[in-house]
């Protein structure tokens, strides 16, 4: 049980959190903190805080557990804010969505005091935001990335395991690096991608023709090129180098099968094809009886 | 009202065909051909034809329009099967998904008689196949791309227009180069892109870590990586020009990409990523409202 919990940004991420946690029992009080004090005072409306703080060092005074759920960027300015006036036994995690830059930021911000941070990543969304969209049961069955420091405590990173596991929560672990490398590889390409195809397109003189006979299979392709450009911005250059890495990787196998197509090369074609049908087929088996597990 | 309709392949797309064109009251008399005697005789009895044929030559014999929705790559055979017996005032068309390879076999095969070839593409599909997945309403508001010939009659285009009408189908009208350019761009490259990927992570080393963290997003965007492997071949060797067209584009704007990932140019990224999310957002809205016009 924690006693008192201090959220910075009490959004969808944030929101959900503090709901969760109230209803697992486990936050006596929880304090929203954040830059838009109408959107505070509608997270206290609807629940999801006892108290709204614009003061940090006010707010994380007595607090056990802190939370940033703000956008990533912002991670150095509100540790810096805090990092003098933080309790000895208070934990400070996190919910960005890349990991090599929020460390560096975090080790910056706190110097000697970078073990009271354990850094994780909730790998849960929806396509609403704000106060409003935060659900008590968002991180249900959802995996959490915790990306331990060597400085880190290990009663500290059981502790934000815990309050996780506690929201419904599967705990997962890795390290900062490979954190970055695994959603580079999974999340950050295809978005680039997506982005890329549908830019591409729109540019084209008869842009209007093309999409009016895009069909269902554009559509999925495409959705996530329909996210917020500020925040894939930041998470781009957040994790610039492992995702250049992938998009190298990306540019010579496109680069091959561009090759076996000016080649008419049917059976090449055919095995990268079949290679990547049965591994989507195996993923959404597996994908699929995990949800029935946890379901 | 047709007399005799004769579909070559009574799978998915021939056996809707024959479903609605019988609903509508247009099909007298409907005979199904194919490699599978089971398959048709299956057919028979869910109701989708009435007669099983065999020989190509005996089942053209008085038929008035002519389907042919095997896959592609049988045109050529397929019509030089049926060209010496066909009927004069026949009518022939395809429902093939590339139309520059099926026209160039039709003119091999059929020769002075190609003006009885009126080309076109219906663009609706799911993911079962077969007789047994054959829908009444499968056209229902779908649209059907014509590519017409210089040596068609006009009456002749007319005539396949109003069998998918009764299908429910809405005519669009494309030249066959155009309609490639228009699928490689919005179709046929997607395609590509999607099993490219998953072709890529499935050759890590590390690949089941990297599946084990794919959500939603993967899930979609790579959701056509999921067809069939043979049938894709396929398009991407009937569509070569223009699908090398468009991969040639797409990589040198994701080499663009690349280099403002590589030279952390945060603004351009914005806009690149803006303008996709923006043309994604206006793409959406149109489907749906041109959605709830049609349903």
């Amino acid at each position: 049980m924690f006693k008192k919990v201090v959220i910075f940004g009490v959004g969808l991420i944030g929101g959900s959190f503090a709901l969760a946690l109230r209803r697992a029992g486990q936050a006596d009080h929880i304090v929203g903190v954040g830059r838009s004090l109408v959107s505070l005072e509608r997270a206290r409306e609807l629940g999801l805080i006892d108290t709204v703080a614009t003061d940090p060092a006010a707010a994380v005074e007595g607090a056990d557990l802190i939370l940033l759920a703000a956008p990533v960027a912002q991670t150095e300015t509100i540790l810096a804010s805090i990092a003098p006036y933080l309790n000895p036994q208070a934990i400070v995690t996190d919910a960005g969505s890349t990991k090599g830059d929020v460390v560096a930021a975090a080790r910056k911000a706190l110097g000697a005091r970078i073990g009271q941070f354990v850094p994780a990543h909730p790998i849960a969304g929806r396509e609403q935001h704000g106060p409003e969209a935060a659900l008590a049961d968002l991180y249900e069955g959802k995996k959490v990335v915790i990306t331990a420091l060597p400085e880190n405590a290990a009663r500290d990173v059981e502790t934000v395991a815990a309050a996780w596991r506690a929201c419904g929560a599967i705990i997962h672990r890795l390290s900062p690096q490979e954190h970055d490398a695994v959603f580079a590889s999974v999340s950050h390409l295809p978005h680039v991608l997506a982005f890329a195809l549908v830019d591409d397109i729109a540019a084209k003189p008869h842009a209007d023709t093309l999409f009016q006979y895009a069909a269902s299979g554009f559509r999925d392709f495409t959705r996530i090129a329909a996210s917020s450009p500020e925040m894939w911005r930041d998470i781009t250059l957040a994790n610039r180098d492992a995702l250049l890495t992938e998009v190298d990787a990306y540019l010579v196998q496109l680069q091959a099968i561009r090759e076996m197509i000016a080649n008419s090369d049917g059976p090449a074609l055919e095995q990268v094809y079949a290679s990547a049908r049965d591994a989507r087929q195996q993923w959404a088996a597996a994908i699929e009886a995990a949800e029935r597990k946890n379901g």
